[in-house]
């Protein structure tokens, strides 16, 4: 903790005064008491972007799905597991916040039913019913006094279609992309971010990097937009 | 590591010259590239029975699920996503086991169809069809030559008649029961042994103590079978 608040001694302090709201990690959407829907998600990307905050001044709130990460220094978290656990916790975090950023991966359905006790096995093919969960950013986005929104996408293929069509969609300023295959999982990340002004490519660097690239992105068009 | 191995030097070694392969964790099934369907199962009993079979003595062998937990001194680690990769790394693991542990959550069910890209988001009700899973255990006390085969239930309710009714079917001679309520995620535990003779529960213990006891047992087991 020395060496993290030593290290954020030498940040640009772009974000000081701001007041941010993250999420991170992936969401755990129950079956019945031991089997659920969760995403592939380590959550080190949205806890590094909020350790990244942090360092750059600003006041961090961190709503986390189940990952088994350290809380940084100087944030503070708030744990949940579903999708609705988790918008319920943003909402009740956001007032006073100038920024929210949405990094976790939520699953965007969960069982229509939640089973009180251990389903037992049967033969043959089950089928399971998932309805649609909200859309906790696009929410967010949406509020008629919303904070300045920053999405993020992992795609599988076709990454400046899908997160371009996503940013647009949800009327967010800016937008992180990702190809799964690039960063899942790893330390390492390659992202590019999109905006009104087009892409802008971050080169492979540690997740720790990509974050201050994100945070003085962000810092200058919070700051074009004269917020 | 070396207060491990110091800790095991007091261990009684009941399982010298035994070869133990035991399963751990959770699966995941995908749905697709980023989403998919899990147990709850931190993993730990299963490293905890892992470590305390090397400190009695024996050769052992863990295949696991993705856990984020480190894995013990002596212990020789397989790591598996899904059932069937669990299933085959178990069978490639068995000759010359004297024993097998299931300890893993293993999913009794996984998407019918794995979805090569990531899914898009649709209005409304989805369905996603379910196909049943290999039975790893059942599958292992099958086998001709089947070494001992001892299995886990976690339960959130009826424990005796769902345990012992497990144990039964799968034709195992011992079974470790437990109420999902009581350890799952924790570092304590209470278990239930099951065995020809009846039930034998064992006090609330760490993780680390119920596996010397379960390891206690299986030896008496194992050795009253003139194995």
């Amino acid at each position: 903790e020395l060496s993290e608040r030593l290290e954020g001694f030498f940040v640009p302090k772009r974000l000081a005064g701001r007041k941010v709201v993250l999420t991170a990690g992936p969401t755990f959407e129950a079956i019945d008491p031991v089997r659920g829907i969760t995403n592939i998600s380590s959550g080190k990307m949205g806890y590094e972007l909020a350790r990244a905050c942090v360092q750059a001044g600003a006041e961090v709130v961190l709503v986390s799905g189940p990952v088994s990460l350290p809380v940084p220094a100087g944030v503070h978290r708030v744990s949940v597991a579903g999708a609705r656990d988790m918008r319920e916790a943003v909402f009740a975090a956001l007032p006073g916040a100038d920024v929210f950023i949405g990094v976790a991966a939520v699953a965007d359905y969960r069982p229509l039913e939640v089973a009180e006790h251990k389903m037992k096995k049967k033969d043959g093919i089950l089928t399971l019913a998932l309805t649609q969960n909200p859309d906790i950013l696009a929410d967010v986005a949406a509020l008629p006094d919303a904070p300045f929104c920053v999405g993020f996408a992992a795609e599988s293929q076709d990454l400046d279609a899908y997160a371009e069509g996503k940013r647009r969609k949800k009327g967010l300023p800016m937008l992180v992309g990702n190809l799964v295959q690039d960063g899942m999982g790893a330390d390492d990340n390659v992202v590019v971010l999109y905006d009104d002004a087009g892409r802008h490519p971050l080169p492979r660097a540690p997740k720790a990097e990509v974050s201050h690239g994100i945070v003085a992105h962000l810092a200058t068009l919070l700051a074009a937009a004269g917020r």
